[in-house]
């Protein structure tokens, strides 16, 4: 890792455009996907140039790591979703960044992958905020 | 977890069918995806039951997450791919596996996810041969 200072990491502007935030925790920012079709979260750890998993610090991948579980039994419990779905992907936003979807037999792009398989869908605006308010209340 | 004998485990039958098996670390069994598309590994933690990462134990994720930075690491350094595509998906095969995919700008897919956006692409054996002599060097 390059040396930094906390304060070099600022959050991708099409992450910044494309979600709503929920909360930071220890390492990570989470966001909600402003895509009606699935429950979508992101984290984002705060590391400055992270890019690929292996480009953070061993303490922060274990960190990491606990943070996708306690947000993944967050969303499962919320939604009682049928699987949920982590990836680690980038190749249009580099930031490095994890997408936890909480996935249901029947959805907009069932049993295939959420990306890139259904067109975005708008939010109900009050819909989103109670979703926001349920992760924050969980997290 | 469900309390569980080792021996339980057993890989599951599409996994079985659609990769070659290159080694088992101290967790996970490590495989290559039959696509020559794309050089494409799976982990498989070696847990009877576990379909979600939440269903690993806690030491169990975190050392599946070292073995997704070793095999990541290794991937990379063999391909000099342009990025990782991490994931955790099972919406058709339920038992939990982790792909870890070495992507190139152009490839069958790019920029899109690797899943279901190019048809498998069989591979020379020798090549897939030299691909599995390479990791085991590696891991």
């Amino acid at each position: 890792m390059i040396a930094q200072l906390p304060s070099d990491w600022s959050l991708h502007p099409r992450l910044e455009k494309d979600t709503v935030a929920v909360c930071d925790l220890a390492l990570s920012r989470i966001l909600v996907m402003n895509d009606a079709n699935f429950p979508w979260l992101v984290l984002v750890p705060r590391r400055y140039g992270a890019i690929e998993l292996i480009d953070l610090a061993e303490h922060d991948r274990t960190t990491l790591m606990a943070e996708i579980a306690q947000v993944g039994r967050a969303l499962k419990t919320l939604t009682m979703c049928d699987k949920l779905n982590i990836a680690a992907i980038g190749n249009i936003v580099p930031q490095l960044h994890v997408h936890i979807i909480a996935r249901r037999r029947g959805d907009a792009a069932w049993p295939k992958p959420a990306w890139g398989h259904a067109a975005p869908l708008d939010y109900d605006q009050r819909a989103l905020a109670r979703l926001v308010e349920q992760l924050r209340d969980r997290l």
